[in-house]
């Protein structure tokens, strides 16, 4: 939420001759990507995203993100398109930053999903799936089941703070992930992230998908697993059974889940949200007093965790 | 430097319905404003500014402000356009806040002016007042010289933590001002704020001017002063006269001053480096720490004043 970096004009005009992309008309710093500096650049050619990588992202990690963009785009699953420079470089460097310009991708992301919206992304997510299958790239997941305790560790003596208890809870819980973590299911490129604004629709349909800045190798039905939690739940935190059976369905149309991946899902799910409590706890409980980013409430997750808990089989999730 | 105000997809969706401005591709918060919030808007029609007014700003004042926007463009004033509505209205309601949506104004500002840029300025500041003449809005600035002095008294007791003396230093110059401050100058619609980052730039010509936020009926010539202080110092606060000479003489060839205001011009710089000084000040010593927006220094201000005070005359500016 935040323009890390100022970019100064006669630097942009400087970085933008480098690129076929047209004469600049206009940009504006973005309030959007908590990791990156992204602006809205306009040329006489269109729009485009130039996005300045921070210190969060790893630079030898950006060539498998932007590769996987091109792949990506070139299989019809839409994203936004890195340009090549006239060297045919997709990366350069702005204000000593590796920097990315890339084609705007139109579209709105949908505050309050509806059924509809959850049976487009579980399409999109399959031909995402299949479409990487072939993509060279090699990237590890820096988030999974075995990082999840070191970040929970760092902040475990005030996670009582937030409830009586919830320490111990998810001790207990991270044990028990890390015992019962399936090792053997089909992997590919995943998303990591796909939550609802990395997913733009235009009218219904289903626009595109950006920010691919967690992706890398892993479960492929890690990925429906974030999108359950992701997609799946009402603001009261509620499941909505018939979203996840629409978006269920809908994968399962174009790569149907293999039984170990559907035996799988109850406990991916709980994963997944573990994931996403451990960095949210850890933001909780580190962001500078004042700061502009207000962090996401991590007990949300817990209650998804204990969702996940109690559901026996994929079955109960809509899965047939 | 922020989005106060996230607005749904929806209700943006529904705000747009009541305009003839095509159909919704995207928006985006973007990093501009500080008092406002504001989205860049993509239609199948083209490109839109939607900007939601915060508590900063007076509603009362929304339609002088919309209103000369709409005057200046029409007497070929470049600026951002409000779009009415079906209804004819150009303030509409969105998220609770006093919105308006307007055209996108393409151009950069210009992080290091150039004599040719302030020689434009000069040429484009002169249309402005000329083309206001007629502009029926009545707004008085909320920032001339009476207004000083509470925002000074504000934090006066904190302001030798800044630099030893500075209290005392500006007390006197204060009373000076406030005894000096010329009366019967030819009044006008100002912009009050044209700052480089409020001017626009297409290549080398200038593409038109925003943020009329504290436009009011003032003494034009304090707009000029204005611009001498924002425009015509070095990043090392030194005076380029240069730059003066040629926004001046710009100015005066299309809007000759009169001899009261030439010779008020040294007075009217340090009022008005006096004005940025207090405002800069109070937020200097009264942001809260860890905010988002950094404060800009009040001691550049100081110095542009002390440089005003050692000019004799508006030829020292470069008047001729």
């Amino acid at each position: 939420m935040a323009v890390y970096t100022e970019v100064p004009d006669e630097d942009l005009t400087r970085f933008l001759a480098e690129y076929d992309a047209g004469r600049l008309l206009s940009f504006k710093g973005i309030a959007e990507g908590v990791e990156n500096t992204n602006y809205i650049v306009h040329t006489d050619r269109g729009s485009f995203i130039l996005t300045l990588y921070e210190k969060r992202v790893d630079p030898k990690d950006l060539p498998f993100f932007l590769g996987l963009m091109e792949h990506l785009s070139g299989k019809g699953v839409t994203c936004p398109l890195p340009m090549h420079d006239r060297q045919g470089r997709s990366l350069g460097t702005l204000c000593g930053r590796p920097a990315a310009l890339m084609t705007f991708l139109e579209g709105v992301w949908v505050r309050r999903p509806a059924v509809g919206h959850c049976r487009s992304l579980g399409t999109t997510l399959a031909a995402m799936h299949k479409a990487a299958l072939d993509y060279p790239g090699e990237r590890t997941n820096a988030l999974s089941v075995e990082d999840w305790r070191p970040i929970f560790a760092a902040v475990a003596d005030r996670a009582d703070t937030l409830q009586a208890g919830l320490a111990a809870e998810m001790e207990a819980e991270l044990t028990y992930l890390e015992a019962n973590w399936p090792q053997d299911l089909p992997l590919g490129v995943i998303h990591a992230d796909l939550f609802p604004d990395n997913v733009f629709f235009l009218n219904s349909r289903l626009s595109g998908l950006i920010d691919f800045y967690f992706a890398c190798r892993d479960a492929l039905a890690y990925d429906i697993a974030v999108c359950l939690n992701a997609w799946c739940f009402e603001p009261d935190l509620s499941f909505n059974v018939t979203k996840a059976r629409a978006m269920l369905t809908a994968y399962a149309d174009r790569r149907p889940l293999t039984t170990a991946e559907a035996a799988a899902l109850p406990l991916l799910a709980r994963g997944a949200a573990m994931r996403f409590f451990v960095t949210r706890l850890y933001d909780w409980l580190n962001h500078p007093p004042g700061a502009f980013v207000r962090p996401k409430d991590p007990l949300e997750y817990a209650r998804r965790i204990r969702f996940h808990r109690s559901v026996g089989s994929a079955g109960e999730y809509g899965l047939d």
